[in-house]
């Protein structure tokens, strides 16, 4: 399984992934989903993926082919803008289904796969997309700043009761690791280490790029205070007295 | 779509479960999905039902004949104990199963039924079991004190925090409410009225057994004070400082 969230801020771009992997509970390993494609001065984006591990590895792959193609073929290096890096996305992963959708269906594998694209293109602001197995995408609007991916229930209630557009790029991380450590409790399929990207709207290059380990003293912080927090908050929440005959 | 969440503590049982029932966004409706068997001073059964509802219902319709017949045939009424209820009740569904699952299949519905059996029978100490489409099941034991049926998963992080087997009715209660209110904010096909049953060891009749709607004060308190307590832990949890360069 996989945890990914990315959000859209009027600060920015903060995206979140976890890095375990599985086929079955006896074939556990850990790979990025977190990719970054950045150019200074011009490009920065964020691609996180969910879903069959070959298929998204597939289409990481030949996203980077076509980039360090000669030729003026559409990559993410020369498209205009964060709509057409989605169309071209999806276009790349409708290819990968022409490869391989028969043959996994063959052995009875779904053709799955959801991904994140997060980022901004000089000329335009940050966008964030959420693109499906078929190719097909939406785009983030002011009500909903955030999609999420594989495992999102566990995470969700959190980040719909914290986040707005208007939150500082600082505190949507925290939130996007509180709702990430709320998944981690309830699905062992979602593990450490974390790949977070945070990018500030028109820096144009990466804030900041950091893999986070059970040894990090920040999130070890939000695991245990959050979770004190929450069982105070209920502690001081009255109890009714329907009990009581 | 459901949510049900059945509670094993050692003060007693606490059940509550939502009334919304759809068969597409366009034909939503409320039925009651607790169902409670009581004979005071000797026993108090309460079933809680997701899944199927043509199924669900005919269940509890053919548990229900059993106990009315006048022959000794095992019902509700003369099991001796929670294991042979849940045996009974897992028979019993595997009766419909035989009516009704081919007939399902042939319309490509899937014979879906997911139950929680909870209560108390002179003799032994309460207990809580979990029965599947399949009429096998699984009881709670002191490590694991509570089963979810239908939507659990946006409920699930609070009730894995702070609940345990010392809990008492009314904290147990409050945990309830709030797991349910996570849900009924993220999935719109989980919905009020609720029903809640608490039993408490050894009393061997329904302590408690209320419907709660939106006008309930107590409910309405925990919803907005939840929030704000969230909230306000969240503000109060430092924020890292990731995304000055």
């Amino acid at each position: 399984m996989t945890y990914c969230v990315g959000i859209l801020l009027d600060a920015g771009l903060v995206c979140l992934s976890d890095s375990r992997t599985n086929a079955g509970v006896d074939h556990i390993n850990s790979f990025r989903k977190l990719n970054v494609f950045e150019r200074l001065g011009d490009r920065v984006l964020i691609l996180m993926t969910a879903g069959n591990l070959a298929i998204t590895q597939s289409l990481v792959s030949m996203l980077q082919e076509q980039m360090n193609a000669p030729d003026t073929r559409p990559s993410l290096w020369n498209v205009p803008n964060l709509f057409e890096a989605a169309r071209h996305v999806g276009e790349t992963l409708r290819e990968v289904h022409r490869r391989d959708a028969e043959a996994l269906q063959a052995f009875g594998i779904e053709f799955s796969a959801s991904l994140i694209l997060a980022g901004q293109i000089r000329g335009e602001a940050p966008r964030l997309f959420n693109i499906y197995a078929a190719g097909n995408f939406i785009e983030a609007t002011p009500e909903t700043p955030y999609f999420q991916i594989g495992e999102s229930k566990y995470g969700k209630p959190i980040v719909d009761r914290v986040l707005r557009r208007s939150t500082s790029l600082d505190e949507a991380v925290k939130c996007a690791l509180i709702s990430m450590d709320s998944t981690i409790r309830s699905n062992l399929s979602v593990g450490l280490p974390l790949d977070l990207a945070i990018v500030r709207t028109d820096a144009l290059h990466l804030d900041s790029h950091r893999s986070i380990d059970a040894g990090d003293p920040y999130f070890s912080m939000v695991r245990t205070r959050w979770g004190e927090a929450l069982r105070r908050a209920f502690e001081d929440m009255p109890n009714p007295d329907w009990s009581a005959r």
